[in-house]
């Protein structure tokens, strides 16, 4: 049953499933949960959903993603990115906190899971390349930014709004009166502590003579120590009452069975969201899952990858989450403690689910400063502002695409930001197709290599025009490279071959030929006979079948080089008159 | 003041108008205005304006463009494509015969001006080119299909609606027993007439011993008498109480002063139809214009271009129009009678303004049969199935997008049609290019050419793997190269050597550059080395820039056949292991 295999690739992994990796990923589930617990409450905050929310988004999706996904080590769960996502297209349909918000991000959960099912059917999983990485990279970056000033009330302790920048720094700025001084102190250590969590923490515990991997269980379980040293003192003295704002009382259940809100007004409202979340998730996903994969020489299937976003999402949708995604820092700390198979993640889903039955209680008194501190510390990570200076050494173009995603990000929000990102990108693109690099080349002597007459000492005859086109010929460039050819025919008079070299010319679509055509018949009016040289074999079957090389007053040639021995060394070179 | 004379072309061919430009300009303007009355008429009732609306929209803007434009021959005004596009954008938004549908109608001649307006200052001709050939040939078949009809209601003389194929001829069906014998006989001898005076009436006055010029300009006047006689016998016979539709009162006025509507809802639905009228109008006009000026060795400016347009459609709006353009029949005939510059579309809106002021009262028992009939046989002439038979012989890809678009536009109307046109051919271009023809090469045995070993007889080296990438690099298609490569090292283990042959290669994107690094890095840890050859100037650049020459473990050569001497010469020949 190899078709069975491909939708199912726990058949695949599950039989050869033993006791050494049974326990390996065992381990890894341990650590991992550990991590999530703190994280998973903190982003459903950053959804503006309640906390239990991001323990239940992280149960039922992973052990979906574990039947049907291929990578080995991505854990699936709520992200940053995505949570902010999240937060921002719900917001726009109802208010944070009623029933009604809830049920629109499970929608937009299981729209989504259904963009990523049907794409994975459909095998559209290369549409993911159609983002290009400095875009990628210079939307994480502003989404960073966004993220963590968006926490900051949280650490203030005060009220305030927005979903871009200067709303946000506003509303911030308006309300930093009311902030409240025990809330700003933890916030203030408990950043202060997690940062030395990430940067110092493991050094420091080795140098105590702790081995290096009892360190690094340690260190991802510093969070958890935060989580824990905040809310006992909210308990003790209670600060609650000098108003710390606490996360309050969590229902103790597994996830609930619910149901997405499905008015067709509201998944209207959803499609664009959701599918810009679609796009997001399963590029942030597929790039963790390669990088993983690579390591181990193993390789995913992206197409299967979808389907197994797909069914996490759809299973969030059902059971009290929102969109999830492989996330980057979760894989890794999965990758890193010897996770092998994708039952590590149904370990790490038990491991939640017990916390979400029998925890919850502990976090009552838990600051939700401490949670915000622990999202400001993670996203910060993901700020990498040297995209632009590497994009701008290499590519004016490029780096405007970089810059105009941060900013639009900023100043517009998420959605505005991906989304003009994507069209740069892909506006960019075509419009450097479209003017395409023409050069006038001449013999390199002594050899058969024709170069551009501007960058080399060549030789030409000027009876003789040779052009390489250096870009695919098709519809949006056509008749660019006729201007260019005829303004160039103005200047000479002596002229009788023109000879276009096709060695760079991939394609000639329906639009270009009916260019050439009038390029042939224009020239042959003029008494100068049109040729072609180095067609590739693509190229010329096409060529051949359209019937335009009978039309063709010149010849074609293999090599430029027989070109030239047969024009110029049939006509002695004359002066220019 | 050249910039000046760059926004006003009537400073360039003003000064050196003479007595023979004036009778030239003359006689070709008496022509246009004969056959413009009628047509005016008629594609205001496609547009569901009132009649009059079609000779104002006639006036003001030809008188523009002759000022602005560029073009000698262009006849701008009312064209069948662009008043079907305004009946459908006008009717989703009021009832035809109310003042807000002829106000609605004004705002998007104003839209559509100021973008075309807009689009020449930034100089943004050039986006005209993202429109393939064989898309708009699919396009204008589709929309003239649809015109005619849409027509046949005035035929039969019932009434029927719908902006789609099968809208329309359900429509028709159901209202085929309230058919009006009288207008059935008028429309059906007004058809035959005309296609007449098309085919065969130039010849029979030849035949006659008229001259051949003569005869020309009689069949021009073809439809007027069409007009003139089935107006006299409804006039005689008063058929209009016979229930044969009549033209009625039309206004006995100049253009007058009218004001386009400017609510922002108003506005913001017009937006998108306005842009698409506005691309469909230029992509007509332009290649009508650059048509006629090749045949006289002129140039024509695109950017001055969408001024001349803009400011006629502007103009439009405010003196009782809609959204105009270059019709290609007009322009043919004017340009056919002998018109030397834009004075000769002047001379013709003095005509229509004499008809508009005088000429009324004589078309009060004009039949909408008779019209009807007009458009019927103007746009079979746009209706070209042969494109679709041309693109399926050269490229299936091309085939599919004509196809789509032909079906979209039957089916969903002109809008619908004409985006998925533009979003159609863009997507398939990149498509096409996301998955890069990448060929394995050897050398031609006695030359230094490197040819694709599926397609020749070429020498090869079993250390030495040489790839030819047929495409730019850039995001779409970087992952999907280095996939290929991968697979293809699995299955060499004598491999030393790998060399990308970049002749075909004119753009490395940030992306790609990426993807080129990882690549030197994965063949490295394999102990592969990587290396380049025919690297183009531009390319070659930037990859130094970025300091990848310095990262790569092999080296980069100027041409193939050194990489292969240096790397092949240097090391014999093994056999597979």
């Amino acid at each position: 049953m190899p078709d069975f295999r491909r939708y199912l690739p726990i058949l695949d992994w599950g039989r050869s499933y033993d006791k050494t990796a049974f326990s390996n990923d065992m381990i890894a589930a341990v650590i991992v949960t550990i991590m999530l617990i703190p994280q998973s409450l903190a982003y459903a905050m950053l959804a503006g959903l309640p906390p239990e929310a991001g323990l239940y988004a992280s149960i039922v999706p992973i052990l979906l993603y574990a039947v049907f996904g291929t990578s080995r080590a991505l854990a699936v769960g709520p992200v940053a990115v995505v949570s902010l996502m999240t937060a921002a297209a719900v917001g726009q349909i109802a208010e944070q906190g009623t029933i009604g918000y809830a049920a629109a991000a499970l929608s937009l959960a299981l729209l989504s899971g259904l963009m990523l099912l049907a794409m994975g059917i459909f095998r559209l999983g290369f549409v993911a390349n159609f983002l290009s990485h400095p875009v990628i990279a210079g939307f994480i970056t502003a989404s960073g930014i966004l993220i963590a000033v968006s926490q900051l009330k949280h650490i203030f302790g005060v009220s305030a709004s927005g979903h871009t920048l200067p709303e946000i720094v506003h509303s911030l700025w308006t309300h930093l009166g009311d902030t409240n001084v025990i809330t700003l102190v933890i916030g203030i250590i408990a950043i202060a502590f997690l940062f030395w969590v990430r940067l110092g923490m493991k050094d420091a515990l080795i140098k105590l003579g702790l081995s290096n991997s009892v360190a690094g269980v340690l260190t991802k379980a510093g969070p958890v120590a935060a989580v824990a040293v905040t809310t006992m003192a909210v308990a003790l003295f209670r600060l609650d009452e000098s108003g710390v704002k606490i996360v309050g009382s969590v229902p103790q259940s597994l996830p609930p069975l619910t149901m997405p809100a499905l008015s067709p007004d509201l998944l209207q409202q959803l499609l664009l969201p959701a599918a810009l979340i679609t796009i997001i998730g399963f590029v942030e996903s597929i790039s963790v899952a390669q990088t993983l994969a690579a390591k181990k020489r193993q390789r995913i299937n992206p197409d299967q990858e979808l389907i197994g976003l797909g069914a996490a999402n759809i299973g969030a949708a059902f059971t009290g989450g929102y969109p999830v995604t492989g996330g980057f820092a979760r894989s890794v700390v999965n990758y890193d403690a010897g996770a092998e198979t994708p039952a590590a993640g149904a370990f790490t889903a038990i491991g939640l689910a017990i916390a979400a039955l029998a925890l919850t209680p502990l976090i009552y008194f838990l600051p939700t400063a401490t949670l915000a501190a622990t999202i400001i510390v993670a996203v910060l990570g993901l700020v990498d502002l040297s995209i632009l200076k590497h994009a701008w050494t290499y590519n004016r173009a490029d780096f405007a695409a970089v810059l105009a995603t941060i900013l639009l990000t900023l100043g517009f929000g998420v959605e505005a930001g991906v989304s003009a990102g994507v069209i740069i990108s892909i506006a960019m693109h075509l419009f450097r197709t479209s003017r395409p690099h023409v050069a006038e080349v001449g013999l390199v002597p002594g050899t058969q290599h024709f170069r551009n007459i501007k960058r080399h000492k060549v030789e030409t005859d000027p009876e003789i025009l040779t052009l390489r086109v250096d870009e695919a010929l098709w519809f949006a460039n056509a008749r660019f490279l006729e201007d260019q050819i005829l303004d160039r025919l103005t200047k000479d008079c002596a002229l009788k071959h023109v000879i276009l070299m096709f060695s760079a010319v991939n394609q000639v679509d329906l639009s270009a030929l009916e260019t050439l055509e009038a390029l042939n018949k224009r020239l042959d009016e003029q008494g100068i006979k049109l040729h072609l040289s180095e067609v590739k074999g693509p190229v010329m079957d096409r060529l051949q079948r359209a019937h335009f090389l009978e039309e063709l007053t010149g010849k074609v040639y293999l090599a430029q080089y027989d070109a030239w021995r047969d024009l110029h060394d049939a006509t002695p070179i004359k002066a220019v008159s």
